[in-house]
Protein backbone atom coordinates (compact mmCIF):
# COMPACT_ATOMS: atom_id res chain seq x y z
CA UNK A 1 0.00 0.00 0.00
CA UNK A 2 1.52 3.65 -0.90
CA UNK A 3 0.32 5.75 2.69
CA UNK A 4 1.51 9.37 0.76
CA UNK A 5 -1.45 8.54 -1.64
CA UNK A 6 -3.64 7.09 0.99
CA UNK A 7 -2.64 9.96 2.85
CA UNK A 8 -3.90 12.59 -0.01
CA UNK A 9 -7.22 10.75 -0.34
CA UNK A 10 -7.68 10.77 3.25
CA UNK A 11 -6.86 14.66 3.44
CA UNK A 12 -9.21 15.11 0.55
CA UNK A 13 -11.99 12.97 2.45
CA UNK A 14 -11.93 15.03 5.44
CA UNK A 15 -11.64 18.46 3.83
CA UNK A 16 -14.98 18.33 1.71
CA UNK A 17 -16.24 17.15 5.72
CA UNK A 18 -16.89 21.27 5.42
CA UNK A 19 -19.13 20.85 2.46
CA UNK A 20 -21.60 20.00 5.24
CA UNK A 21 -21.77 23.63 6.69
CA UNK A 22 -22.24 25.20 3.31
CA UNK A 23 -26.06 26.23 3.11
CA UNK A 24 -28.12 26.22 0.67
CA UNK A 25 -31.40 28.77 0.25
CA UNK A 26 -33.68 25.80 0.12
CA UNK A 27 -35.19 24.63 3.28
CA UNK A 28 -35.81 20.87 4.37
CA UNK A 29 -39.46 19.33 4.16
CA UNK A 30 -41.55 21.44 7.00
CA UNK A 31 -39.58 24.49 6.67
CA UNK A 32 -37.53 23.80 9.87
CA UNK A 33 -34.04 25.02 8.23
CA UNK A 34 -31.76 25.89 5.35
CA UNK A 35 -30.32 22.26 4.01
CA UNK A 36 -26.80 21.91 3.43
CA UNK A 37 -24.77 21.06 0.79
CA UNK A 38 -23.53 17.65 1.48
CA UNK A 39 -27.29 16.72 2.36
CA UNK A 40 -28.58 17.84 -0.90
CA UNK A 41 -26.30 15.78 -3.26
CA UNK A 42 -26.95 12.87 -0.81
CA UNK A 43 -30.39 13.12 -1.68
CA UNK A 44 -29.74 13.59 -5.88
CA UNK A 45 -27.40 11.30 -5.95
CA UNK A 46 -30.22 8.34 -4.10
CA UNK A 47 -32.98 10.11 -6.77
CA UNK A 48 -30.45 9.35 -9.61
CA UNK A 49 -30.64 5.64 -8.65
CA UNK A 50 -34.17 5.37 -8.20
CA UNK A 51 -35.50 7.88 -11.03
CA UNK A 52 -33.00 6.31 -13.66
CA UNK A 53 -36.05 4.70 -15.48
CA UNK A 54 -37.45 8.19 -16.43
CA UNK A 55 -33.83 9.07 -18.76
CA UNK A 56 -33.88 9.98 -21.78
CA UNK A 57 -30.73 7.96 -22.67
CA UNK A 58 -28.83 5.52 -21.14
CA UNK A 59 -26.25 6.36 -18.38
CA UNK A 60 -23.04 5.24 -16.43
CA UNK A 61 -25.02 4.80 -12.62
CA UNK A 62 -21.88 5.02 -10.80
CA UNK A 63 -20.52 8.22 -12.72
CA UNK A 64 -23.40 9.90 -12.30
CA UNK A 65 -23.99 9.36 -8.70
CA UNK A 66 -20.58 10.35 -7.95
CA UNK A 67 -21.24 13.78 -10.47
CA UNK A 68 -24.10 14.54 -7.71
CA UNK A 69 -21.99 13.87 -4.79
CA UNK A 70 -19.35 16.20 -6.08
CA UNK A 71 -20.43 19.03 -8.03
CA UNK A 72 -20.78 21.45 -5.00
CA UNK A 73 -18.16 20.56 -3.43
CA UNK A 74 -16.35 23.51 -4.84
CA UNK A 75 -18.89 25.70 -2.74
CA UNK A 76 -16.49 25.52 -0.09
CA UNK A 77 -14.61 27.64 -1.09
CA UNK A 78 -16.68 29.67 -3.62
CA UNK A 79 -20.18 29.75 -1.82
CA UNK A 80 -23.54 28.70 -2.25
CA UNK A 81 -24.57 30.88 -5.69
CA UNK A 82 -28.39 31.33 -5.47
CA UNK A 83 -29.80 30.10 -8.62
CA UNK A 84 -31.68 33.81 -8.61
CA UNK A 85 -28.68 35.55 -7.83
CA UNK A 86 -27.95 37.30 -11.38
CA UNK A 87 -24.61 39.21 -9.56
CA UNK A 88 -23.21 36.22 -8.25
CA UNK A 89 -23.62 34.18 -10.86
CA UNK A 90 -21.71 36.53 -13.03
CA UNK A 91 -18.72 35.62 -10.95
CA UNK A 92 -19.53 31.95 -10.33
CA UNK A 93 -17.22 30.53 -12.51
CA UNK A 94 -14.11 32.28 -12.17
CA UNK A 95 -14.59 31.58 -8.02
CA UNK A 96 -15.43 27.90 -8.74
CA UNK A 97 -13.10 27.12 -10.93
CA UNK A 98 -9.94 27.67 -8.59
CA UNK A 99 -11.98 26.27 -5.87
CA UNK A 100 -12.18 22.90 -8.28
CA UNK A 101 -7.96 23.46 -8.45
CA UNK A 102 -7.22 23.71 -4.46
CA UNK A 103 -10.21 21.38 -3.28
CA UNK A 104 -9.51 18.32 -5.86
CA UNK A 105 -5.69 19.53 -6.28
CA UNK A 106 -5.47 17.56 -2.63
CA UNK A 107 -6.22 14.55 -4.52
CA UNK A 108 -3.30 11.97 -6.23
CA UNK A 109 -2.93 13.37 -9.33
CA UNK A 110 -4.63 10.90 -10.77
CA UNK A 111 -7.92 11.05 -9.71
CA UNK A 112 -7.81 15.11 -8.81
CA UNK A 113 -8.03 14.88 -13.08
CA UNK A 114 -10.11 12.45 -13.20
CA UNK A 115 -12.62 14.05 -10.24
CA UNK A 116 -12.42 17.70 -11.74
CA UNK A 117 -12.72 16.34 -14.99
CA UNK A 118 -16.58 14.41 -13.73
CA UNK A 119 -16.90 18.11 -12.08
CA UNK A 120 -16.43 19.65 -15.34
CA UNK A 121 -18.43 18.08 -17.34
CA UNK A 122 -21.27 17.93 -14.64
CA UNK A 123 -20.92 21.77 -15.35
CA UNK A 124 -21.02 21.46 -19.25
CA UNK A 125 -24.28 20.04 -19.04
CA UNK A 126 -23.94 17.91 -22.15
CA UNK A 127 -23.36 13.98 -21.37
CA UNK A 128 -25.83 11.51 -20.42
CA UNK A 129 -24.82 11.63 -16.51
CA UNK A 130 -24.58 15.23 -16.48
CA UNK A 131 -27.99 15.73 -18.15
CA UNK A 132 -29.38 12.92 -15.73
CA UNK A 133 -27.54 14.25 -12.49
CA UNK A 134 -28.78 18.13 -13.26
CA UNK A 135 -32.13 16.73 -13.54
CA UNK A 136 -32.08 15.44 -10.16
CA UNK A 137 -29.82 18.96 -9.30
CA UNK A 138 -33.40 21.14 -10.49
CA UNK A 139 -35.69 18.29 -9.21
CA UNK A 140 -34.59 18.01 -5.77
CA UNK A 141 -35.21 21.50 -4.43
CA UNK A 142 -38.15 21.89 -6.33
CA UNK A 143 -39.48 19.04 -4.12
CA UNK A 144 -38.75 20.75 -1.18
CA UNK A 145 -40.01 23.75 -2.24
CA UNK A 146 -43.51 22.17 -3.12
CA UNK A 147 -43.41 20.32 0.05
CA UNK A 148 -43.28 24.12 2.03
CA UNK A 149 -45.86 25.25 0.48
CA UNK A 150 -43.43 27.47 -1.76
CA UNK A 151 -42.09 29.74 1.00
CA UNK A 152 -38.44 29.90 -0.46
CA UNK A 153 -40.33 31.34 -3.68
CA UNK A 154 -42.43 33.54 -1.73
CA UNK A 155 -39.52 34.97 0.45
CA UNK A 156 -37.65 35.53 -2.94
CA UNK A 157 -40.65 36.99 -4.87
CA UNK A 158 -39.64 34.50 -7.52
CA UNK A 159 -41.73 34.61 -11.02
CA UNK A 160 -42.42 31.75 -13.37
CA UNK A 161 -40.41 32.74 -15.65
CA UNK A 162 -37.36 32.44 -13.33
CA UNK A 163 -38.51 29.51 -12.54
CA UNK A 164 -38.91 28.07 -16.04
CA UNK A 165 -35.53 28.96 -17.35
CA UNK A 166 -33.28 27.61 -14.04
CA UNK A 167 -35.70 23.88 -14.39
CA UNK A 168 -35.50 24.40 -18.29
CA UNK A 169 -32.17 22.43 -18.74
CA UNK A 170 -34.24 18.44 -16.82
CA UNK A 171 -36.15 18.12 -20.48
CA UNK A 172 -32.34 17.19 -21.72
CA UNK A 173 -32.25 14.70 -18.85
CA UNK A 174 -36.05 13.48 -18.87
CA UNK A 175 -39.23 14.33 -20.54
CA UNK A 176 -41.55 12.29 -18.24
CA UNK A 177 -39.47 14.75 -15.37
CA UNK A 178 -39.72 18.09 -17.46
CA UNK A 179 -43.66 17.19 -17.71
CA UNK A 180 -43.90 16.40 -14.10
CA UNK A 181 -42.05 19.89 -14.04
CA UNK A 182 -44.15 21.98 -15.78
CA UNK A 183 -47.54 21.03 -13.74
CA UNK A 184 -45.92 21.85 -10.52
CA UNK A 185 -44.85 24.76 -11.30
CA UNK A 186 -48.15 25.66 -12.80
CA UNK A 187 -49.94 24.64 -9.50
CA UNK A 188 -47.43 26.87 -7.84
CA UNK A 189 -48.38 29.71 -9.93
CA UNK A 190 -52.33 29.10 -9.18
CA UNK A 191 -51.96 28.80 -5.56
CA UNK A 192 -49.33 32.22 -5.59
CA UNK A 193 -46.55 30.37 -4.32
CA UNK A 194 -44.74 31.52 -7.63
CA UNK A 195 -45.62 34.86 -9.64
CA UNK A 196 -47.08 34.89 -13.24
CA UNK B 1 -45.43 7.76 -17.72
CA UNK B 2 -47.44 5.80 -14.50
CA UNK B 3 -47.73 8.74 -12.76
CA UNK B 4 -48.98 6.88 -9.89
CA UNK B 5 -45.59 5.06 -9.96
CA UNK B 6 -43.98 8.30 -10.29
CA UNK B 7 -45.67 9.62 -6.95
CA UNK B 8 -45.24 6.44 -4.81
CA UNK B 9 -41.41 7.14 -5.68
CA UNK B 10 -41.31 11.25 -5.22
CA UNK B 11 -43.61 10.09 -1.54
CA UNK B 12 -40.77 7.78 -1.21
CA UNK B 13 -37.94 10.59 -1.80
CA UNK B 14 -39.82 13.34 0.62
CA UNK B 15 -40.12 10.74 3.54
CA UNK B 16 -36.49 10.16 3.40
CA UNK B 17 -35.72 14.27 3.60
CA UNK B 18 -36.35 13.07 7.68
CA UNK B 19 -33.03 11.12 7.61
CA UNK B 20 -31.49 14.78 7.88
CA UNK B 21 -32.78 15.10 10.99
CA UNK B 22 -31.37 12.07 12.61
CA UNK B 23 -28.15 12.75 14.37
CA UNK B 24 -25.37 10.29 15.27
CA UNK B 25 -22.92 10.70 18.00
CA UNK B 26 -20.16 11.28 15.69
CA UNK B 27 -19.30 15.26 15.31
CA UNK B 28 -18.16 17.38 12.14
CA UNK B 29 -14.55 17.93 11.75
CA UNK B 30 -13.71 20.61 14.01
CA UNK B 31 -16.40 18.97 16.74
CA UNK B 32 -19.19 21.79 15.55
CA UNK B 33 -21.90 19.84 16.05
CA UNK B 34 -23.16 15.89 15.95
CA UNK B 35 -23.57 14.85 12.28
CA UNK B 36 -26.83 14.01 11.00
CA UNK B 37 -27.58 10.47 9.13
CA UNK B 38 -27.90 12.20 5.27
CA UNK B 39 -24.15 13.64 5.97
CA UNK B 40 -22.61 10.46 6.78
CA UNK B 41 -24.17 8.60 3.67
CA UNK B 42 -22.91 11.26 1.32
CA UNK B 43 -19.58 10.97 3.03
CA UNK B 44 -19.88 6.90 2.87
CA UNK B 45 -20.49 6.77 -0.80
CA UNK B 46 -18.17 9.57 -2.14
CA UNK B 47 -15.86 6.91 -0.44
CA UNK B 48 -16.19 3.78 -1.57
CA UNK B 49 -16.23 5.68 -4.91
CA UNK B 50 -12.20 7.66 -4.39
CA UNK B 51 -11.08 4.56 -1.88
CA UNK B 52 -12.46 1.47 -4.28
CA UNK B 53 -8.77 0.51 -5.37
CA UNK B 54 -8.03 -0.67 -1.41
CA UNK B 55 -11.11 -3.39 -1.80
CA UNK B 56 -10.22 -6.88 -1.36
CA UNK B 57 -12.25 -7.79 -3.85
CA UNK B 58 -14.10 -6.27 -7.39
CA UNK B 59 -17.48 -4.88 -6.40
CA UNK B 60 -20.37 -3.08 -8.22
CA UNK B 61 -19.61 0.22 -7.64
CA UNK B 62 -23.64 1.72 -8.22
CA UNK B 63 -24.67 -0.94 -6.00
CA UNK B 64 -22.00 -0.59 -2.97
CA UNK B 65 -22.72 3.44 -3.52
CA UNK B 66 -26.92 3.31 -3.49
CA UNK B 67 -26.13 0.35 -0.19
CA UNK B 68 -24.20 3.55 1.55
CA UNK B 69 -26.78 6.03 1.09
CA UNK B 70 -29.84 3.66 2.01
CA UNK B 71 -28.16 2.08 5.16
CA UNK B 72 -29.75 4.49 7.31
CA UNK B 73 -33.28 5.28 6.29
CA UNK B 74 -34.16 3.15 9.09
CA UNK B 75 -32.89 5.38 11.66
CA UNK B 76 -35.80 7.84 10.33
CA UNK B 77 -38.33 5.67 12.62
CA UNK B 78 -35.58 3.34 14.34
CA UNK B 79 -33.44 5.95 15.66
CA UNK B 80 -29.90 5.84 15.49
CA UNK B 81 -28.11 3.28 17.84
CA UNK B 82 -24.58 4.30 19.13
CA UNK B 83 -21.81 1.41 18.34
CA UNK B 84 -21.33 1.19 22.26
CA UNK B 85 -24.98 0.66 23.68
CA UNK B 86 -25.74 -2.50 24.34
CA UNK B 87 -29.25 -2.48 25.03
CA UNK B 88 -30.10 -0.36 22.44
CA UNK B 89 -28.24 -2.77 20.65
CA UNK B 90 -30.31 -5.59 21.56
CA UNK B 91 -33.55 -4.76 20.17
CA UNK B 92 -31.88 -2.83 17.19
CA UNK B 93 -32.65 -5.21 15.02
CA UNK B 94 -36.85 -5.50 15.11
CA UNK B 95 -36.62 -1.86 15.66
CA UNK B 96 -35.37 -1.68 12.49
CA UNK B 97 -37.16 -4.48 10.49
CA UNK B 98 -40.05 -2.75 11.33
CA UNK B 99 -39.14 1.04 9.75
CA UNK B 100 -37.63 -1.05 6.58
CA UNK B 101 -41.02 -2.48 5.90
CA UNK B 102 -42.62 0.83 6.63
CA UNK B 103 -40.76 3.30 4.67
CA UNK B 104 -39.05 1.12 1.73
CA UNK B 105 -42.90 0.57 1.57
CA UNK B 106 -43.91 3.23 0.12
CA UNK B 107 -41.79 2.51 -3.32
CA UNK B 108 -43.74 0.81 -6.50
CA UNK B 109 -43.61 -3.33 -5.28
CA UNK B 110 -40.77 -3.89 -7.29
CA UNK B 111 -38.48 -1.16 -6.26
CA UNK B 112 -39.51 -1.69 -2.75
CA UNK B 113 -38.33 -5.66 -2.88
CA UNK B 114 -35.17 -3.70 -4.69
CA UNK B 115 -34.11 -1.56 -1.70
CA UNK B 116 -35.48 -3.35 1.23
CA UNK B 117 -33.19 -6.27 -0.36
CA UNK B 118 -30.08 -4.31 -0.52
CA UNK B 119 -30.37 -2.96 3.01
CA UNK B 120 -30.80 -6.63 4.04
CA UNK B 121 -27.35 -7.03 2.07
CA UNK B 122 -25.77 -4.71 3.75
CA UNK B 123 -26.95 -5.74 7.13
CA UNK B 124 -25.67 -9.39 6.71
CA UNK B 125 -22.19 -7.97 5.64
CA UNK B 126 -21.73 -10.87 2.99
CA UNK B 127 -21.61 -9.57 -0.53
CA UNK B 128 -18.53 -7.58 -2.20
CA UNK B 129 -20.89 -4.38 -1.78
CA UNK B 130 -21.64 -4.53 1.69
CA UNK B 131 -18.57 -5.70 2.65
CA UNK B 132 -16.39 -2.58 1.24
CA UNK B 133 -19.83 0.01 2.65
CA UNK B 134 -19.10 -1.37 5.79
CA UNK B 135 -15.47 -0.39 5.49
CA UNK B 136 -16.54 2.99 5.25
CA UNK B 137 -19.13 2.86 7.75
CA UNK B 138 -16.22 2.17 9.91
CA UNK B 139 -13.42 4.75 8.43
CA UNK B 140 -15.86 7.41 8.11
CA UNK B 141 -16.64 8.25 11.77
CA UNK B 142 -13.05 6.87 12.49
CA UNK B 143 -11.65 10.16 10.75
CA UNK B 144 -13.40 12.65 12.00
CA UNK B 145 -13.40 11.32 15.71
CA UNK B 146 -9.11 11.35 15.28
CA UNK B 147 -9.63 14.37 13.57
CA UNK B 148 -11.31 16.13 16.90
CA UNK B 149 -9.08 14.24 18.81
CA UNK B 150 -10.73 11.30 19.97
CA UNK B 151 -13.63 14.04 22.10
CA UNK B 152 -16.15 11.57 21.07
CA UNK B 153 -14.03 8.56 22.17
CA UNK B 154 -13.23 10.39 25.62
CA UNK B 155 -16.41 11.75 26.44
CA UNK B 156 -17.78 8.14 26.20
CA UNK B 157 -15.07 6.77 27.71
CA UNK B 158 -14.67 4.15 24.93
CA UNK B 159 -12.10 1.17 24.96
CA UNK B 160 -9.25 -0.23 22.51
CA UNK B 161 -11.04 -3.50 22.49
CA UNK B 162 -14.31 -1.83 21.66
CA UNK B 163 -12.89 0.17 18.83
CA UNK B 164 -11.61 -2.88 17.31
CA UNK B 165 -15.01 -4.86 18.00
CA UNK B 166 -16.24 -2.11 15.67
CA UNK B 167 -14.12 -2.06 13.23
CA UNK B 168 -13.29 -5.37 12.58
CA UNK B 169 -15.56 -5.93 10.21
CA UNK B 170 -13.01 -3.30 7.73
CA UNK B 171 -10.54 -6.41 7.36
CA UNK B 172 -12.81 -8.26 5.27
CA UNK B 173 -13.68 -5.35 2.94
CA UNK B 174 -9.87 -4.35 2.68
CA UNK B 175 -6.78 -5.43 4.23
CA UNK B 176 -5.23 -1.83 3.42
CA UNK B 177 -7.83 -0.06 5.63
CA UNK B 178 -7.41 -2.41 7.88
CA UNK B 179 -3.74 -1.83 8.49
CA UNK B 180 -4.50 1.43 8.38
CA UNK B 181 -6.99 1.53 11.11
CA UNK B 182 -5.18 -0.64 13.79
CA UNK B 183 -2.43 2.24 13.32
CA UNK B 184 -4.51 4.85 13.74
CA UNK B 185 -6.17 3.20 16.67
CA UNK B 186 -2.41 2.53 18.54
CA UNK B 187 -2.20 6.38 18.22
CA UNK B 188 -4.97 6.91 19.79
CA UNK B 189 -4.55 4.98 22.73
CA UNK B 190 -1.13 6.30 23.11
CA UNK B 191 -2.43 10.06 23.30
CA UNK B 192 -4.97 8.43 25.63
CA UNK B 193 -8.16 9.55 24.06
CA UNK B 194 -9.16 5.59 23.86
CA UNK B 195 -8.66 3.59 26.83
CA UNK B 196 -6.10 0.62 27.34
Amino acid sequence: MDKERLKKQLDFILEVDKEKTIFRQSHLSGYIRQENDAEHAWHMALMIYLLKEYANEEFDLAKAMMMALIHDIVEIDAGDTYAYDTDALRTQKEREGKAAERIFGMLPSDQKEHIKALFEEFEEGKSPEAKIAHVMDNLQPLLLNDCNDGKDWRAHGVKREQVLNRQKSSELGSKDIWEFTKELIEKNVMKGNIKK
